[in-house]
């Protein structure tokens, strides 16, 4: 039977939104937010879109008019009452409260600020300025909103059958995905693939998948609202913008090599247990794990996301040892560029000496790869970065030179002071029948294990000028 | 928004129907029961259903009340006035009111008669007993409904998303096809595939997909509801069963020699263009061809329904050259055991010797084979057959004697009666992975092609008994 009312509801449409809520976002920037709400309020940042698949020429494939009305229609939310009442409410990683009563008051009357938009080069500049706290909450649905329309500009001649077998192929491949994890009942795993999805639709749709197909093997999602709509746990910690934005903030080379360190000391004073968890490559994961401070090797964890994810976990291990720590004590996760052949194999590799997790993005979430012609939906690295703090710019080094970011000669200050000498430059991959998408960290090379990555390229990625 | 009428209407359903049309059924069944009432309409009959693979235990997998239920449900059927205005009103091959007013008005008060059901070594003796129109019409849903309740028997236990799956996967099997078929654009194709259907929602999916992907190349379906609601052409013409009925109403020799030519000229009587199509393969192709009068010389086309169909093609075109016919202008239809190789092989084969047509049957709406566990989805051998008219039996003896049906003694009769010698047995072929099923005529070796069919066994089917 016709449902005539939500016939001519849809009628109605302006849009067909693709972010249709403030939590639409990855939980750990509402961690963050908070952080940033008490001890950084004052900050005034910059963030930028910063597209590093140029073959992917954003600004001829989508239509500006579309992109501003789904931008528009994100400064257009607020949070619900549910949403406010789920925040307030829920239990995230075992602790009621998590979010304080002043920072949801202040997030309950939030609106996104503005955003600056301009075509260049077959590309879009699209950028946010304003204090911190505010303009840090445009980064997940930015990309979500770019990652989305181009799916819809690359789908919008198709059949309608050809459409459904698109979607047939992509489910049946995330399907064989889970059959083969499944083979290894210890192996856990969150969805963190909120940023660089296909659509809202399809991650939600990969969540459920993911929840039948694993059961308790499936840990939770970064998104918030689909945790709270699917009643999972919500998943995240902390990302290198604190870092990043804390050491522009500096004023002497001592307090670069400080900031760090002061970026985790507020975390601590907030977090304990899961949440405590090291990001520790920002500017070099060895130099920084060497001048640590001991508290912060009593931390639960650490986060591997750039680099050779067998070096880095190598290198945690090692400095836990140091420590006096038990690594089986310790928790591990790999987030950087996973997909199944690379989870299974480092699941089998460290499952006996640490405590193994998966915080699975782009191709959980995005994997279209092979499924049109010319390849045109195979997912793309697009990234939405803090560029400048109170006017000076951020920097950011990673585990490998070709990721740097930030201008060259505050690069070079920041190798200097945090004693980072020459780093390996790593492949950054291009996969098989990707048409030439460049991706920052996915599918590299992992140096001690099988090996099963295919049809690897080496591509220079320059720094990029942000000053 | 949830549709409380609609959720409260579903509430209230006693069964899922599987067949929920009288016209849910092959278009030749009623050009051929018009046939019948109209030639030989007091005739009385008996069919039963067969199931030639014996490993599918349909009794121990099919609850008998949900089998009864879908029976009666089918019973409960009559013509409605919109389906009773296609038939009455729409254009079949280029002819208006195919169906005459005496026959429309039988058939919109008919009710299909009583069945009898027994459970016997774990299969279902299924059997119809009454006038000819009627229990012919039997036939296609009886098959239907027990090839859906195997399906929903093995998806009882499945999960959401594995289901979503399961279909995913199916769907990629098939639209991979027919980016394989139209490859080759002169190659048409329609769907023969309602008695060994997966299911009804399945077909109708399958034609819709076909439609959209394969465009003028698919002529149609067999299916009247489905081309009906889908306003394509109805494909069909005649049968088996008319020759087998007419053949065991013989009282002599010669005239049981001379049945198979009398079904047919009833048939030139009424019909004309592409519905003269001779099925010449029930008593022998090749002595019915030689024995043929010359006006059959003259009609469209022949079907090739068993045997090897290059051998049966073979046979027809040098037929038609012996009578001063030119092969070019007549029609081939391939109907038996279909899929993409064996028709792009035909097709290739034959495309400029014949015109080249296909009814795709049961790897076209069924062909779940590989898609779950030990094979529990690969469709199977089920026929639902003549076995006697007027308390005689009928004999079947096709191009190939493993499909021979009908009480031995009878057979040979038969065999003297038109001319047929030894034939060639061929392989009754398995499909790799089809977990033991037998299938009557599919994949079997095509003796003078590519041969691409793999994993042939052979597997003897002793002639059924049924006297």
């Amino acid at each position: 039977m016709v449902d005539i009312a939500t016939r001519v509801w849809n009628h109605k449409w302006k849009i067909d939104p693709i972010v249709r809520s403030l939590i639409d976002t990855d939980f750990y920037k509402l961690l963050m937010c908070q952080s940033v709400f008490h001890n950084k309020p004052d900050t005034r940042v910059a963030f930028s879109l910063i597209n590093r698949s140029k073959s992917v020429r954003l600004a001829d494939l989508v239509d500006e008019g579309e992109l501003r009305e789904q931008l528009d229609n994100v400064r257009s939310l607020s949070l619900s009452r549910g949403e406010s009442t789920f925040l307030r409410g829920n239990t995230f990683y075992g602790k009621r409260q998590m979010f304080r009563p002043d920072f949801m008051a202040w997030l309950e009357a939030l609106r996104l600020p503005p955003y600056h938009l301009e075509k260049r080069d077959g590309q879009y500049e699209l950028t946010f300025e304003g204090p911190w706290p505010e303009v840090m909450l445009w980064e997940v649905p930015a990309l979500a909103i770019l990652m989305e329309l181009r799916s819809r500009a690359v789908m919008r001649d198709m059949g309608r059958f050809e459409l459904q077998v698109l979607y047939a192929r992509a489910m049946t491949k995330l399907w064989e995905k889970v059959e083969r994890l499944r083979a290894h009942p210890g192996l856990t795993i969150a969805d963190f693939g909120t940023r660089r999805r296909h659509s809202f639709l399809w991650q939600d749709w990969c969540v459920q998948a993911m929840m039948e197909g694993l059961g308790a093997s499936f840990t939770g999602t970064s998104n918030c609202l689909i945790a709270m709509r699917r009643e999972v746990e919500a998943i995240g910690t902390n990302a290198h913008e604190l870092p990043m934005v804390y050491a522009a903030l500096a004023e002497t080379d001592e307090e670069l090599a400080e900031a760090p360190y002061r970026v985790l000391a507020d975390w601590h004073e907030e977090h304990e247990g899961n949440l405590r968890i090291i990001l520790p490559d920002t500017y070099g994961t060895e130099g920084f794990l060497r001048r640590a401070p001991d508290w912060l090797a009593g931390w639960t964890g650490v986060r591997i996301d750039s680099g050779d994810p067998v070096v880095g976990a190598e290198t945690a291990i090692k400095w836990w040892k140091e420590r006096g720590e038990d690594p089986r004590e310790k928790r591990v996760i790999f987030s950087d560029g996973l997909d199944v052949d690379t989870m299974i194999d480092l699941y089998e590799a460290f499952r006996e000496r640490v405590r193994v997790s998966f915080g699975w993005g782009t191709l959980l979430t995005n994997d279209f790869r092979g499924l049109v012609k010319d390849d045109a939906l195979a997912p793309f690295s697009l990234v939405c970065k803090a560029v400048s703090a109170n006017g000076r710019p951020t920097v950011k080094l990673s585990d490998n030179p070709r990721k740097a970011t930030g201008p060259l000669a505050e690069i070079e200050r920041y190798k200097r002071v945090f004693g980072v000498g020459e780093q390996k430059p790593m492949d950054v991959t291009v996969f098989d029948g990707l048409g030439g998408a460049v991706f920052g960290g996915l599918g590299r090379r992992i140096s001690c294990l099988s090996g099963r990555a295919r049809g690897i390229l080496p591509i220079a990625l320059p720094a990029i000028q942000t000053g």
